[in-house]
């Protein structure tokens, strides 16, 4: 299969490239590295990523900012932040993403256990995260050709904890590697409009 | 108490205003109508709203647009209306609303059923259901005062069965004034964080 990671040089994307590597084509896009580079908030930029990688059998998106901050506090302004950025941009790149898809391909996209288990200063996270996966079943039922869409919900990842554990205290982290698997159960399997929670 | 209900002239905020009506101060807002006019995509605007209302006992927000359309046709643009009406407009509501309630406020939004139960064309719907659910989750664990916070849940209502029953084939749908029930729950309760769902 030919697969496109969007968020692929990131902490977790690149686990899932290296999950897939031996055996699929994987290609990369990144804000500012990988095989492309895309603005998953501009969609002039994802729709060009589309064209130049072409057709693809899976498409997987782990990437996608959030605001987090004190609810007292919080601005709509700064609360949009998360939702034009990790959720229209995920949900933008299935939009796209599903005319670029060949027969039967998937969309797997990202949420967080902060969608179930919210954290202090994590409102816009957890609404969020609650968010793409109401997308992913939303979409679930509606697309074409037999094109499937799943979201991944990880923990916190191990390779995250120094600079993200003091949010998450007592959660239990898990390698990238292991939260990676979850893709494949994605690509290769044959569910659709499921959240893959890796906690 | 005295309650402020945001959307209190449309289908269901009415029926939500007969519930109190009889044994509570009720004061509504709407677009176009109501004891004061109000646009809650427009930070000015519910900002105004709460100093001219003053100080409230509870903030109920039954209201905010969604876009509905095929998937296969809907685009990042079309999708954004949802999140910049109903999600971000209720989240506007709670963020801005909450220096306004008195000690041991509460606050009510309004998702719905497609939350859960995904129809055609309403992936957007979904979406923005289960985010403003994330939201209340989310805010739940930080509104500080003892402000609460919960979300209404319904099936689609018997008034409304006209204009949209065609896109719910076989749900049960439920009088208004049923539904209305939920948010004196909410109001005059002790929990918060909670999803009331009346199907």
């Amino acid at each position: 299969m030919k697969i496109l990671v969007i968020g692929g040089t990131g902490t977790l994307g690149s686990a899932v490239v290296r999950e897939f590597a031996d055996d699929h084509e994987v290609i990369t896009a990144g804000k500012t590295h990988g095989d492309f580079q895309v603005d998953i908030t501009d969609e002039s930029s994802v729709r060009a990523l589309f064209k130049n990688a072409g057709k693809v059998d899976a498409i997987i998106a782990t990437t996608g900012s959030l605001h987090f901050g004190p609810l007292t506090e919080m601005t709509a302004e700064q609360f949009n932040i998360g939702l034009q950025d990790k959720l229209l941009g995920q949900v933008r790149i299935a939009l796209i993403g599903q005319s670029f898809l060949n027969e039967r391909g998937s969309i797997t996209l990202t949420s967080g256990i902060i969608a179930d288990e919210p954290i202090r200063q994590g409102a816009n996270a957890t609404t969020v995260n609650a968010a793409v996966e109401g997308f992913v079943q939303g979409a679930a039922i509606e697309l074409p050709r037999g094109i499937r869409i799943n979201v991944v919900s990880p923990t916190v990842v191990e390779e995250s904890l120094k600079a993200y554990g003091s949010f998450f205290p007592g959660f239990e982290a898990a390698p990238a590697a292991r939260v990676a698997k979850a893709y494949r159960r994605s690509v290769e399997g044959a569910q659709t409009g499921r959240v893959y929670k890796v906690w």
